[in-house]
């Protein structure tokens, strides 16, 4: 596990659902996150309490240790997905004051020593990211960090626990109990066996310390954030919030008072109006509202939780991290790591088509249409006949002078798709094709 | 103007709507944005073609000058908001080939010359920053290109023309013909008097060729997307759109071959199902959906165009290239300028309150409860006795036994609002306070 000059060394430290994928990808597809630093990197070691335990990736038994100590001292750039208090503090502590880039999820800890942790790395010019810690695979610290560095942020406003949002979701679609729903929660894997921090509050309270501190440039703990779980939210309130047109989110707010004396940080179940863009973040999903002065009214929304999205946050903030450490400006690896892909013509794309005709009233017509969609490969997902219409200039009175067909296709490709309009417009009972356009649908 | 050491030089081409309130922010906010940067800032001049030209501000005669070359040639970063190609193209690459950092928000430029101009800043070592070029104040290429960097991102989705974005909402909700929803658009200012680049999509073709060589690392330009604009959609087109539960959108697509052989790039009037997180992007908005494979759906939202979002992105860009000039590390910037900034209880809040309440059903009840509200500066946004309950164990035609009332309160403090609920559960005709559940609207 030496350090060479050129290679940037990774030392993981814990190896559990998200290790285990941050460890499968620096291993797996280490020439493309080579190619995004802009320089090699290499997985050094994975410190884990027993080499022995089954994991979701077989992690190579050369790079397991149990000294997560030596690990620390001997890689340029440490990820720590222990969790909880200790040792994951003493460690993100000691890589800090070596000098170490630390990348971790870790919000608890960030919550109650994240000003202090922060200090460390000042002080030795080393450098701290935590994205993962809020919103999962959201980008939201960053774009608060450094996109909005520029800009007075007034408010953050989320759904940022996605275990209560989905209870809360469960009883406002299905009219289920919080009991029940928290059940149903656990059963799905979305709430642990002992729930307390997430429906007692506590988790959104951290995040929302996180928050504040990157939104105000001011450093807060859990300790400063009020806050009140969904424990006490019952079947009634949610349907009489609904009744008056609201929906019941567990917020976390981070507040700016108007005349900047201080801010206000809570966490608490809140009615939002049906009409609010957070309202409609159903099930497991987060979302991050932010207020400010120039940039106005923004949203960040995405999954919040998982192994998959949350190993997309730690790896983004490993490549950016150590890009800094080797590229001297992100331009430089834009560019440089450019792959080969070539743009495609349209043609080559998959789409769906929303064809609507006029065409002659009469049998037959709908199986003539089929036949030239099924003859160019193309599957109809719907088709509509939406009444009788008549030509420009005669009377209405006129049944059968014309009637109108609105189809719209499953995925083709977008040459078969041509193909077919082509031919559809050659049809003698087909009079005019009106519009063809394109479908999106969540794939 | 000379360049001191410690100083960071800053040189700002064009004052137009977004340059003058750039170099106010500059002039008028220089220790908020030096303390962000952390080291001094300051806006060396500003270049214009008529310095008499009347400007939303004024800006400092000796600031002004029409030697734009002469400004590149002296300072550390350069804040291209002339616009067009020539003379930003020159003026850019002059600037970059110093080795000083570009912010610019000129998509045109980006979209036939990006790749060149990237190239040029990497052979200097020199940042190319451009966030403003794509959804105005959303922050969406930051974290393609950083949070997103050890991802994989297979497709980008967005709405990024808040013109055509206007018409269309405009004729979905309005019923008007596309003539009138765009004359309607000029009106406002939503619209330019030659809309031809908004409508005919290529304003949204620039941005998708931008996203989409950021999201797959390859470069592309706007030679290489599809484009259809927004002129042959009629209203017919819309009510049957929407007659089969869609909305019609014009969407910048950026999407990978599912064998990663190539992209196709394309914009053109999509039919989206009006459940799709898209669907609800209203009037002059703008909104990026992407997926990556980890990451899983991601969706950016917020406003897409005008002076103050542009600035927002434009100052943050700025900010953060600066700070990388004389900060090693940005968790030095971001506590080292820690504001004073306390936490406060959750008494300064001020919020609105939902109040639940069983009460006696007679007479007066609400003029007690309303009077309770007013003498602590609470005033009712909404009152609704949603008709006669039954206290548990009791018989439920016994109609007098009880009722129940539902407040939402205005915006007060939390101090007033709980006094209120205090002094609520003291009267006689409240027999229980059920929820007291505090609201967010947008205010």
């Amino acid at each position: 596990m030496a350090r060479s000059e050129d290679t940037i060394t990774i030392g993981l430290l814990g190896a559990g659902n998200v290790g285990s994928l941050v460890a499968r990808t620096l291993v797996e597809e280490r020439d493309l996150i080579s190619s995004r630093v802009g320089a090699p990197v290499r997985l050094a070691g994975v410190a884990v309490r027993d080499p022995e335990a089954p994991r979701d990736w077989k992690i190579p038994g050369e790079l397991l240790t149990t000294d997560a100590e030596a690990l620390v001292d001997q890689v340029d750039l440490v990820v720590e997905l222990i969790g909880g208090d200790e040792p994951a503090g003493q460690l993100i502590e000691r890589a800090l004051r070596r000098g170490a880039t630390v990348v971790t999820g870790n919000k608890a800890l960030l919550a109650s020593r994240g000003a202090e942790l922060s200090a460390v790395a000042a002080e030795s010019g080393a450098e701290l990211r935590f994205e993962a810690s809020v919103g999962g695979a959201i980008p939201i610290l960053r774009p608060i960090q450094e996109s909005l560095s520029g800009d007075r942020i007034t408010k953050v406003m989320g759904i940022v626990n996605g275990t209560t949002n989905y209870i809360l979701d469960q009883m406002d679609t299905t009219g289920a109990a919080f009991a029940d729903s928290l059940t149903e929660a656990q059963k799905l894997g979305y709430a642990e066996s002992d729930p307390t921090a997430d429906i007692e509050g506590h988790d959104a309270a951290a995040k929302a310390a996180i928050l504040g501190t990157l939104a105000f440039h001011a450093p807060f703990s859990i300790d400063d954030v009020y806050c009140q779980g969904i424990t006490g939210v019952s079947q009634e309130d949610i349907e009489a919030a609904s009744a008056s047109g609201y929906v019941i989110k567990l917020l976390a707010i981070a507040e700016k008072e108007s005349d900047s004396t201080g801010a206000v940080l809570r966490v608490h179940p809140t009615l939002l109006p049906r009409t609010h863009p957070l309202a409609s973040v159903r099930g497991a999903f987060n979302a991050v509202f932010v207020v400010a002065e120039n940039a106005g009214e923004l949203m960040f929304y995405g999954q919040g939780a998982g192994g998959q999205p949350t190993s997309s946050a730690i790896m983004g903030d490993l490549v950016s991290a150590a890009r800094r450490m080797h590229a001297p400006t992100p331009t430089a690896t834009t560019v440089s790591s450019a792959t080969e892909l070539p743009p495609l013509s349209i043609e080559r794309a998959s789409t769906q088509y929303y064809i609507d005709m006029d065409v002659a009233d009469r049998e037959g017509v709908i199986a003539e249409i089929a036949q030239v969609l099924a003859a160019n490969h193309v599957s109809i997902e719907s088709m509509r006949q939406p009444g009788v219409v008549t030509v420009e200039g005669e009377i209405e009175d006129e049944p059968d002078n014309g009637a109108k067909v609105q189809i719209v296709t499953h995925l083709a490709s977008e040459r078969d798709l041509h193909a077919t309009v082509e031919e559809l417009r050659g049809l003698d009972v087909v009079k005019v094709v009106n519009s063809v356009l394109r479908v999106e649908v969540e794939k």
